[in-house]
């Protein structure tokens, strides 16, 4: 199945906002009722391609033929831009002027190989397209110019299998365009899993989730993509890159870690090998109640410091924890707890009823998952740890409502926009003793910036990825769609990375660089880290047809 | 205290192998005492410098002063390339003609950065020197031909403090000369310890470890050195890298894992941020027999694929299990065991005395530590874990006597050089299901190419090293010395690196490329992997200068 063109997912589980909800945003946010429906898929003004026949020709015999080549508009419309707010306001506004010309389906490496020559011999724009989830302008590069001939989507859905499970180094190869519940699928029947559950689990695939660098819901179990991953072959238009003959090596630097994280810039990931873990016998979720973020904080960093690590840990800000209880689905509820806690939050303290039975604080969501015996131990011993960092057991009832709810909220945000608000998301991370700076001060300045819009939002934290020497900070906004949502946003979005870089965070902690965080990556990694990486992109893409502006600035600007 | 020049560590350390011990590699290998005794410092034929006053005169001003810049016989001959057994071969033989040319002795980052530009404008080649501990060419650069006006040691040990200590983070800011035993103080004072216990413990310095992406006994434990860098400041020719503003991020390719391992090719590590943990309580090593090296592999596997993990982990091979009972220093005792050891050694046989009391098998030390209730815990756990995969507990005799002998091989090493005898070592890795074949293919090569040459050697091996999807394979080799010790290496070493390229291994595990092992690394990451580390190398080091054949071909090969 397709993904929603101009919104999340699968458009049978789209949830409207219960009519409660939406007079709360309204009388608390100001949101008011779009005034304009979303444009039609059959009213886009989508221009016709740029690449002639010759072009599509050869990029069907590249592919396998011509039904590898689709130019009709729903399939351009589909691969144009990704999912971030911005995306979806564009596109529900009808902008699709830079859809790709052409969407082209390899079927193999060596397809994917010859796509990239055609593509480099004709100076056509390449965007590799797995699950077309980037939040980050990812899937939208610079290639209106720059002497470009075209631009089109490559994308991997036809890779699509998992070519080799070994049970003894427990590792397996998936075909990168292999979504993450058919990977997962595929993985069970053989009794593993890889672990790997970001909030875009339903639609992102195995070559996105290192293209990206991303992490998952339970990365305190499982780690983070890049750490699962051992091995990766790269399509590039100068060849092919086979990357990983051993776990580890001191063989100059790690050439697979240039590889995860250059977001199609590079090449072309056309296989990953990643080491899987037995399917956990049991899954235990639960909840706890801190008396503040920090006091939470503290109790995370104990984990993450000293053990033992639950699979799954994150932690709700106030206000995250108020807006209903850290369950996203609970917004959409009608049973009044969802008001009640949208009171309190935008009451702005800490002290309205929020997290189980007692007024304020903050909720922990705890997993675990493993082994039985050996899942029942490590919940015992953090116990201890949680207990004696404070908390509060509030029992299984918030892990498991979390744990239900855990792939919603892109569909929540698809039904807040229906309803005339503005919600979108961005992440940050930082060494511990930066967090609190760096949370007062992208919090502050969201909070600023679209207040000065005439649009004072609602920002949400929570930490849900944690490390020895640092964690996540994953924000959330909610307000009212002003007159220019794109205008209000980019200056918000642009003051919050000032803040992220002035307070020693990184740009990105698992969204990506794409093309909207690509100055303030610039900034993180100075002009010789910049050189470096270009360099990189000139031996491998010396026509700089892969994803132009993605990452870096395009070699001509 | 410098380094002895001709061989290993603190003079006074040195211990001469014991006559029976002698009398036993005459029988057993064939070793005849050495015909000519080693050269002496005075007596060394160390070229005229080939740098004038003039360049003499900008690295002093560079470095901060005359005083910084050493032109004497000695120091040039103490930075004359590393340790392997074919560097003290040559170096005992007198050979010195690649000395460097002077010896530059910056104060701190911006004096290094000084010294490269200089070097740079000149074309004066770089090597960075640390410890001076490389057994892999990695200070051993091509430098004589290729334009280049000399060569200078930059060495790094006026760089030497612990410059922060974070405690909440649990980071260290550590200068890159500072040597591993006054890195362990400093943290030690403070309560910290990095965890890092290789082999070259004792000389080894922190950028060292992070050039060469070393790996200490106790990696089950605390990881490589790689895995605890969160941060790194590098110069490089063209100005300072800064990496590192998370733990991890999502932020691009990792940059930091692009320096880690890159062996003063593309810049000079000045100083490295890592993640350190609270000192252990209780520190407990013990002895484990297996019936056999694959029965014992499992029981490594098992630990790492489902825990608990040791803090040290060490399986021997039965020919290593036999030769000193794992315990180096016996091999220079003279009580009679050691003799009896080689002596089943010789035998070739599995069935010869062994490990604890019975007879056969393979040695496992395991080591635990941390805090005192977690170190017991997670001690209990292994003994399950060990005895359902067939070990047989010894104590804690065998574990602690490797304790005791954990940095003496180096020092056996000198004292078998010594006696006539030749012993070298090299090491690899590879995903679990491909270790066996490897292990039978790099011993074949290694027990072929020597008997071969006329000198049929005692090849061991331990696995000291392990991952979730693999482990390292280290091998030591004994044998007499023929009368070309230096071609009969050189052509088992190519045979040892081939089998390791066939049978799916890495080319190193923690040695690192260097210059010997050039060729096998272009191999194992294609030309397109190569392309890209030079184009990162002309980014960063435009004039080529930096330690010129190490890690790649110099860019005129």
């Amino acid at each position: 199945m397709d993904m929603l063109w101009n919104g999340w997912g699968d458009p049978a589980e789209a949830a409207p906002l219960p009519d409660g909800v939406r007079d709360l945003l309204r009388d608390l946010l100001g949101v008011r009722p779009a005034d304009t429906p979303p444009a039609a898929l059959a009213d886009l003004d989508v221009p016709a391609p740029r690449v002639g026949a010759d072009v599509l020709a050869a990029l069907a015999r590249a592919a396998g033929g011509a039904a590898s080549v689709l130019t009709g508009v729903p399939d351009r419309v589909r691969h144009t831009r990704g999912k971030s707010t911005p995306d979806l306001l564009r596109i529900r506004a009808g902008e699709v002027a830079d859809a790709p010309d052409a969407v082209v389906l390899p079927g193999g490496h060596d397809e994917v190989l010859a796509v990239l020559r055609v593509c480099a011999e004709r100076r056509v724009a390449v965007v590799p397209f797995g699950g077309g989830t980037s939040v980050t302008g990812g899937l939208a590069p610079d290639a209106q110019g720059g002497g470009f001939a075209g631009v089109v989507a490559l994308d991997l859905r036809r890779l699509d299998r998992l070519t080799a499970l070994d049970e003894v180094a427990r590792t397996a190869v998936l075909d990168a365009g292999l979504r993450a519940p058919e990977a997962e699928r595929l993985l069970g029947e053989r009794g593993f899993t890889l672990g790997h559950f970001p909030q875009s689990f339903e639609w992102a695939t195995v070559g996105g989730f290192a293209a990206t660098r991303g992490s998952g819901q339970a990365s305190a179990g499982y780690g983070r993509f890049d750490e699962m991953v051992v091995g990766l072959t790269v399509a590039t238009p100068e060849g092919t890159l086979r990357l990983g003959r051993a776990p580890r090596s001191a063989a100059g630097p790690d050439l697979r870690q240039l590889v995860l994280g250059s977001e199609g810039a590079f090449g072309v990931i056309t296989s990953v090998t990643v080491r899987v873990r037995p399917l956990p016998r049991v899954r235990a979720y639960e909840g706890w109640r801190f008396g503040s973020f920090d006091a939470g904080a503290a109790a995370l960093r104990a984990l993450a410091q000293d053990g033992p690590l639950p699979t799954v840990l994150r932690l709700s800000d106030e206000t995250e924890t108020m807006v209903g209880l850290a369950r996203p689905e609970d917004i959409g509820a009608a049973d009044g707890s969802a008001d009640e806690a949208a009171d309190e939050a935008a009451a702005g303290g800490a002290d309205g009823s929020a997290a189980g039975a007692r007024p304020g604080g903050c909720l922990v969501v705890t997993g675990y998952e493993g082994a039985a015996g050996e899942a029942a131990d490590r919940r015992a011993a953090a116990h201890v740890v949680l207990r004696a960092a404070g908390g509060e057991l509030l029992g299984a009832e918030p892990g498991e409502a979390w744990a239900q709810g855990r792939y919603r909220a892109p569909y929540l945000r698809d039904a807040l926009l229906d309803a005339g608000a503005f919600a979108e998301t961005l992440e940050t991370a930082g060494f511990w003793p930066a967090l609190p700076r760096l949370y007062e001060a992208v919090r502050g300045a969201l909070q600023e910036t679209l207040t000065a819009a005439g649009t004072p939002p609602l920002v949400m934290c929570h930490i849900s990825h944690v490390y020895e020497t640092g964690a996540s900070l994953y924000f959330t906004v909610v307000g009212a769609r002003g007159d220019d949502p794109l205008g209000a946003w980019e200056r918000a979005k642009r003051a919050a990375g000032d803040a992220i870089l002035e307070r020693g965070g990184t740009i990105s902690h698992h969204h990506g660089v794409g093309t909207d965080h690509r100055p303030w990556y610039a900034r993180e990694i100075g002009p010789l880290g910049v050189a470096a990486l270009r360099a990189v992109k000139s031996a491998l893409d010396p026509a700089g047809v892969l994803n132009p502006g993605v990452l870096l600035p395009r070699a001509d600007e």
